[in-house]
């Protein structure tokens, strides 16, 4: 019998993720989002169902993907009173790919466990470009027999599957990703942005730090961004104020004083503040610019 | 006639540059180091003179390299009075290599026209093997008519030669050049001894980032380093914190507050402090990793 497929969350990550596995020839039977006319129309285009409860997506599926925005919505949506996954849910596997606490991650499982269902974590380290052509670097946590099971699913969304181990592990690896990404993003902004200042050419700027030790793989995503003002969002201010939250506390949880991670979890706070949050974490070249400072 | 050329400054990269220019044929007369012992190896090394005073270099070239350490000791070489290599310098060239503040470039420059002789920037973004085997990344400064005067012996020495303007603006490129690396590097080396802290397998650590938004120059060139405490030396702490330095200088005269570049300052003006500014930059791991910190 071909696994039964359904998406909760559909926002940009989870609606590519859902239109790849349909057009690998999966079965995506139901989609939910908090927003009912995002599932609704999502669930027109890919020929699915939108249910208005979450019970009725579980029993729509075998296999449930959530992608939702953070732990709250995470937590929400497995209940343990009222409308739930949790619902119906023995013998179904849960696969939770939002950028969440390692914490977060543990309490689903221990939820899901409870209800006699599987839970995973599925972290991405991607974007929504390699969400749609299933080329996300996907690292997987949980047990090893539950990603096994859903294992042929995962290789149609990833070009690079790992499993990482136990529940929490995933959540921990990404928020470090995130967290040196965000540091190296927010550092080439004030590169930039000194640049501009000292009314340095910032094409040939760029051309040498891609030739030197300043090099990095967010020079290549965001260095031109910085420079047009270009922070269409691909990967929000607000979620790298968030993810380098997650980290900072881990650090705190730890013991270790990480100066830089501080600071940068500041300057995206700062851009959530100043209402910047929904620009792309590039925009965070508009604090560290000067005829940009003070947002005029 | 063939230029003859001199050395003043024998460290590690000085001198590998005086090993290239002899390797390519060109005539090295002279070398001269403030400890005048390695100046003295390396003369009977390559086959030049190591003469005691900095006039005496002058006499003995026509294009005359300095690879000093800062900015106190480039105004030293240059001084306006006593032993300089200002003393019968007219139609000389100085090619300045040292990573100093823009603004003592431009006293330099001052003090050659006064004396009848030229000066050039050459600012090289690279390190000690770039340096012996000519692949160096060489950002050149001052008036275009010396840099091409002095062309065919750069050329030697680099694979990517750039002319980058008037005198100042190179060491504003690679000011701000190492400040981006050096956060980059502050902030790889919070993410693995975080990673270490939570238990994490480094190795895949630094694989996932090397295929994330987390990758970087200073993850291939130093992340194995920081996980294995090895900090031989290619860039030490102490230039970082000066580098960093002289970008704040510029960040702080612009009006501009660059938080992760102060952030980062302080990580290795700390590592000067703890006596640590002799390692390689790498070692700004000893400050993030749990087991390591309090020195023990």
């Amino acid at each position: 019998m071909v696994d039964r497929i359904a998406f909760v969350g559909t926002g940009r990550m989870g609606a590519n993720m859902a239109r790849r596995l349909r057009d690998c020839g999966f079965a995506v039977t139901a989609v939910h989002d908090a927003r009912a006319v995002a599932a609704e129309e999502l669930a027109r285009e890919i020929g699915a169902a939108a249910p208005g409860s979450l019970a009725a997506v579980t029993a729509a599926a075998d296999v449930i993907f959530t992608v939702v925005s953070d732990d709250a919505a995470q937590l929400g949506v497995f209940a343990e009173a009222g409308d739930s996954l949790l619902t119906g849910a023995r013998g179904k596997v849960f696969v939770n790919c939002a950028t969440i606490s390692p914490a977060t991650h543990v309490e689903v499982e221990r939820r899901c466990r409870a209800a006699g269902a599987a839970s995973l974590e599925g972290c991405m380290a991607s974007s929504i470009p390699q969400a749609r052509n299933g080329t996300l670097y996907l690292m997987c946590a949980g047990a090893l027999a539950d990603f096994e099971r859903v294992r042929p699913i995962l290789e149609k969304l990833s070009c690079a599957l790992r499993y990482v181990g136990p529940t929490g592990r995933a959540a921990q690896v990404k928020a470090l990703v995130n967290m040196v990404m965000n540091i190296n993003t927010a550092g080439l902004a004030e590169g930039l942005g000194l640049g501009a200042a000292l009314g340095l050419d910032l094409g040939i700027l760029r051309e040498v730090f891609s030739q030197t030790g300043a090099a990095s793989q967010v020079l290549k995503t965001d260095g031109e961004d910085m420079q047009n003002r270009e922070h269409s969002c691909f990967f929000s201010a607000a979620h790298a104020a968030k993810d380098s939250g997650i980290a900072c506390a881990l650090a705190r949880e730890a013991g270790l004083s990480l100066p830089l991670a501080r600071a940068t979890q500041e300057q995206f706070e700062k851009m959530v503040r100043l209402g910047l949050g929904q620009l792309d974490k590039s925009g965070v070249a508009e604090l560290t610019f000067r005829e940009r400072h003070g947002l005029d």
